[in-house]
């Protein structure tokens, strides 16, 4: 319960997170079934996965396997049944017991081998030829479970090993999206109600609670504006070209790589005469092998907005407040930060700006907002 | 971040529970000024502890107040309206500088002194002669914040000193709700889900889940049928007399008397040919002041069922699957046990057993279920 290495996850900039916290604030929602169960009824999740082991079997064969943040072990039976010689499976919670009972009864007892605890602190009995691993969190960081895969990498992955996924992007597109205007109603409900409040307050109890209402509309701005939403976004919202946010080699990358992401990009709008209402951020993924032992079959998993196909990841909405006039031709320079919330290395603080340069040569003031992954 | 009695809540029986893992898994919702607002918006509540203190000024006259979690410091202006000479209001989240300003703006700096800290860690100038405190939960225990009371009690109170309030009382009673029948088609449901799940991922991924079928109907039936609700029970739903489960006297109490709650008791079914679906439970408070110091002005706070009046408490529900069909004149020899969770000792567990002595005589079989007040 201390502080030391060996008992606390890394928050990032020699931060330790005593696992207990941890457990209340992030692991804790991972060992319940039917959290598991969601994730493995996502087809595109799902298919990725096993298309990128089953199409790529010659990384699979007779090889030594680490799953990272195993769950049900899903990824590890795949990676069996691919032809592995030996699999670990490392689960920090829990959730291990059952993916011991499933690994039991689809008879992979003699290769996979379940391990209760965190990857920072598990000892294996040898190095990996490939690190599998599902870490990807809303817009791809929130969680910073991907610092674990890199721990993992770093103590475990031989020098010829492979990374599945092996690479990563973050994306983002401007949106149109009715919800900026409900949360401003949301908003200004709120505070008209605590107008109310104020004033039976007073009336009622004789405190002047007026004091507070900076305090309360912060908040309450922080909450219905500034904090990203979870939406399945239709094509037809997104009115212009996507900008690649970052991009992440899954071999070399570091923590210090990812703690702190800073990006300039440009876009353009695409669509006629509409309004900027918020930017979508997604991710992909990719599984490439290396260099030195490609893939044979490439996969790609992507959650880009897209009418066939969703995933439980959604896209992340980051509202602008009040909603841009912009037109097909006007281009966009975006600037963004993202951060790691101080309180919960797993949440994310993010600054977004941008200026238009509209086709019309029409000037407009710069935006800039701070927001809240939570 | 040790487990040093200076830095961890006690968690009852000797076990301490690091400050970090409580504000993640309690605290912070009381952080949160929309949370505040939904309390001083609860006009009951607000009602009850305003009489209590402007209805009893001669306890608060030229005295010395401790308000126990004193959130935007509500009890702690009125006890300093109501004449005391003296406030400490100790507030563990950052909250506390809410209340600081609230204190200002309502011109009462000079009496009132706003702590931020834990009331088991604070140090005061001096013995009080009131401690008034909003400690109650759901169903009266949940967040078992009363332990904080008891602590400041016997830490701060004079021999003489006055607690506010100064009683309290749970209470069950036999109801009627369609909620069961609800809550088990929700899990037949989610069961279906889970048998179609299965015969997916066996089909298109090769993986048999079967073997999760017993703990996956475990964790959704605990979800959807033992996990107490929090509803707002009408009179009408109430079939029969409410019991006492327990008593306390918030000036002698020790946290050994309420870690476990064990009770028996009767109840008679007064409503002709209806369905036993579950218990409400509820509590009320009471502002007595002490024997030797009585209240002139006795206020009574209840969260009964009521036509008129709803409190932010509502009533706890516990589900009885299936329901069982009772009649006027039916008598229930109820046995109850609840605990603190293991996990979490702001949650509780409960154990819950009835037998019915049937107006008719006909025999009825014995009904005993587990529960989780989440």
């Amino acid at each position: 319960m201390g502080t030391s290495s060996e008992n606390a996850a890394a928050g990032g900039r020699g931060t330790a997170v005593p696992k207990e916290v941890d457990y209340a604030n992030y692991f804790c929602t991972y060992s319940f079934l039917y959290h598991q169960k969601e994730m493995l009824s996502d087809r595109v999740r799902m298919d990725a996965y096993f298309n990128a082991v089953f199409e790529n079997k010659h990384h699979f064969k007779d090889k030594v396997v680490l799953d990272v943040g195993a769950g049900s072990g899903i990824l590890a039976i795949w990676s069996a049944q691919a032809g592995a010689k030996k699999v670990y499976a490392v689960e920090a919670t829990k959730m291990s017991e059952h993916a011991r009972a499933l690994v039991k009864s689809n008879n992979l007892e003699q290769v996979v081998e379940v391990i209760e605890g965190s990857v920072e602190d598990v000892t294996l009995p040898e190095k990996v030829d490939v690190i599998i691993s599902e870490w990807m969190g809303y817009f791809l960081l929130r969680e910073s479970m991907f610092d674990s895969v890199i721990c993992a990498r770093d103590r475990w992955l031989k020098p010829t090993g492979v990374m599945y996924p092996s690479h990563a992007r973050m994306w983002m597109a401007p949106i149109r999206t009715g919800i900026v205007e409900q949360k401003l109603g949301d908003y200004q409900s709120s505070m008209g109600d605590w107008h109310n409040f104020v004033d039976e307050t007073k009336a009622f109890y004789g405190v002047d609670m007026s004091t507070l209402a900076k305090p309360f509309a912060e908040e309450q701005r922080k909450y219905y504006l500034q904090t990203s939403l979870w939406s399945n976004l239709h094509p037809h919202q997104v009115i212009g070209t996507a900008g690649i946010v970052k991009e992440i080699d899954c071999l070399t990358a570091t923590v210090a790589d990812i703690e702190e992401v800073r990006s300039n990009f440009s876009l353009s709008i695409t669509t006629e005469n509409t309004k900027l209402c918020g930017f979508g951020g997604w991710f992909d993924v990719h599984f490439r092998g290396r260099s030195e032992d490609p893939a044979e079959h490439e996969i790609e998993l992507t959650t880009a907005p897209s009418v066939d196909y969703c995933t439980h990841w959604g896209q992340q909405v980051f509202l602008v407040n009040p909603p841009t006039h912009v037109s097909e031709g006007d281009d966009l320079t975006v600037n963004f930060l993202m951060s790691r919330s101080k309180g919960n290395h797993r949440l994310m603080e993010v600054e977004l700006g941008f200026e238009i340069q509209k086709h019309s040569g029409k000037l407009v003031a710069p935006f800039k907002n701070k927001y809240y992954i939570e």
